[in-house]
């Protein structure tokens, strides 16, 4: 792993002057939503070229390698936002990129790398063996290995967006930001504290994959068995050297959120914010909604990192994320097997102001008697309270709820 | 319906002026998705205050109101943008505001509306009888009735988009805008004619909505007996006066799409872009997206005009956007009626490399056999060549498909 020289200011700002030529300034908006006791702000990395700020972190680095080492091109091995900014970088400078990737990899992820140019090498096996075969290809073709974070050339890159949001909300007093491998939050906070000191920086892991959260409380490096997110740009085993040293040193706390936390936000952010995140890219939002870090009275400035999300997921997050607000339901209804039931059922359902959309109506199974049947109602609701008014009312009326 | 004076250029800049204390400047975002043999930019309207552009024409309008009219109270009547932006302008402004809406509104409009400030009344009926509703409650308490689009100074207000392109975009060849009444496009239209003569306008319908469309066709304005689009937020049946005589002036052409070419262009936007755009607000994506106006070799700016969808609504068009572009499909297979068939077909179809997600096994019905069943499952797919590959290879092992 290359580690290059050292982490300054300096280098953030060259890789800001760098990154003008390809990445998007990207807009910090106002939250009145996600605003209450505090004034909430997201700095919109979900818009950036590519999906998220990872081409912010590849594209300097490429830029910082020598005319040979170019020429002997790059390897990278990632399934998410790093194969694709890598991928894009490289294009944009004329390197050839070879990006390694499990090859459970979803096909959504391989088109979109292989559509900003680089060749993907699918690799039999998990991670750890992509990851393999990427440092045995190094090895071959004497290419660099572009490292998703744990490298002092990505972190000034990420760092830039720190400038950016110091420059974008000059009273801002904290920034809340997504850790994986620790790349976007170690350039933040660098950036961040070294321009304004008394800044605070948060941290926010995915409960199910927390390497850095309990690295930090046990004070070295853990590595977890398994991490089993659907957050999957954030999940991480093992903590980088260097990040873990720079979160300690300039992250004021890290704190964790759970799946159906991460959900809750990512509905929240399409339906008030009309903006697609992906798990990754949510968690700060969730943190924040989830009164997780303390922050009453605060200028706010929450990271929405990137919004590479697979829509067959997206379309179930938003399900489950109905559901588990209360504006959509399921019904089950034991109903004697004799006509007139669905409409009577319907009709209070609709008295009720609440929407049918979908039924079934099937017949006894083991746990019904022989002559009745169950019929099973999805509905659209206002809230909880209209479920539980729909439920009462059934009940009055003498239907059986299962 | 108070028309006050015409509409100017000197109207415009003032009501840009005015709005820098609630409106957001929103971002153009370059697409290297929907570029192809043109250059295509978006202007995020659904990122505005309220989640569309209606808060615009109406914040400037009421705000030209007399403190005497301002002491009476304004009256608007819209289930949909309108009523979100009147709502938050008069707020603003401390003006006791009354929507009237349709009783059969969505329950998330009418909570939004309610949530910005203003009182909503329900009425029993359709849209004309909330508007018959809303002109005696005018009369009534001597109000000022805030119209969706027929009325200059919310012409201005609308306009003040086309400064922001001209200014954020200086070599733009042509703007695309989302037709219902037709405020929006006039005042872009009217503003960015007058600024920038060569600059070409198209407006864009919904097929099912088309009444400014077949007006001009017509030249005369006609009315629609009903619309059926889910782009709820262009389903005017009758053009404005004032709307429909600056569209002649200053509109080079109308083109409409269809149902499904807008659902493709709100799922486009989701994946490549990472926003929400609700039906009315993806129009002119879908005009760019399925070569409704030429446009080769031009620098574009699509107008997203707002992102209020309804996510049940959302949840569906995903779904279909899915279907009608090959990345999910459901086969049903009638197979006999014993031991290891479902093994077989789910081995077929994930050596396929497919995902299945659903699965229904039903027994025989008035189509099959007694001894044989249906099987129905819901599989994750590529695109369609990878449907028909997997159709083939059921049918090659001596499966049937029904």
């Amino acid at each position: 792993m290359a580690k290059g020289n050292k982490l300054s200011l300096d280098k953030v700002y060259q890789a800001s002057f760098t990154l003008k030529e390809v990445a998007r300034k990207t807009d910090l908006i106002y939250s009145p939503h996600f605003s209450g006791k505090n004034q909430v702000y997201l700095k919109t990395e979900n818009l950036q070229v590519t999906g998220s700020f990872k081409l912010r972190g590849a594209y300097y680095k490429i830029s910082t390698l020598s005319d040979e080492e170019k020429k002997a091109g790059i390897v990278a091995c990632s399934a998410g936002n790093h194969a694709q900014g890598v991928s894009l970088a490289a294009e944009r400078m004329g390197i050839k990129a070879t990006i390694c990737m499990p090859d459970g990899a979803p096909i959504s992820k391989v088109q979109a790398t292989k559509s900003y140019g680089a060749d993907v090498e699918l690799v039999k096996g998990t991670y750890d063996d992509a990851h393999a075969f990427a440092a045995k290809l190094c090895e071959e073709r004497n290419a660099t290995f572009i490292h998703p974070f744990d490298d002092p050339d990505v972190i000034a890159g990420q760092g830039t967006i720190g400038l950016e949001i110091l420059e974008q909300l000059d009273n801002v007093d904290a920034i809340v930001v997504p850790i994986g491998g620790g790349g976007l939050v170690s350039g933040v906070a660098y950036t961040a504290k070294k321009l304004k000191p008394g800044i605070k920086i948060y941290g926010v892991q995915a409960k199910e994959a927390a390497s850095m959260a309990d690295s930090l409380k046990q004070d070295e490096q853990i590595t977890l068995s398994t991490v089993k997110t659907f957050a999957d740009g954030i999940a991480v085993k093992h903590p980088g050297d260097l990040t873990f040293e720079l979160i300690k040193k300039y992250v004021d706390e890290v704190v964790t959120v759970t799946e159906d936390e991460i959900a809750a936000a990512i509905l929240a952010l399409i339906e008030k914010q009309k903006l697609i995140a992906e798990g990754a890219g949510a968690v700060a939002v969730a943190a924040v909604m989830f009164d997780k870090i303390p922050i009453e009275g605060k200028n706010v400035v929450c990271l929405v990192s990137g919004g590479n999300i697979d829509v067959n997921i997206l379309s179930r997050v938003i399900t489950r994320g109905l559901v588990t607000s209360g504006r959509n339901a399921s019904l089950q209804i034991a109903l004697e097997d004799k006509p007139g039931q669905l409409v009577d059922v319907s009709s209070i359902i609709a008295s009720c102001g609440a929407n049918v959309i979908g039924v079934h109506y099937g017949h006894s199974d083991a746990n019904t008697a022989v002559t009745s049947c169950v019929l099973t109602l999805e509905i659209e609701t206002r809230d909880f309270e209209q479920i539980e008014e729909i439920r009462k009312t059934l009940s009055d009326r003498g239907f059986k709820l299962v």
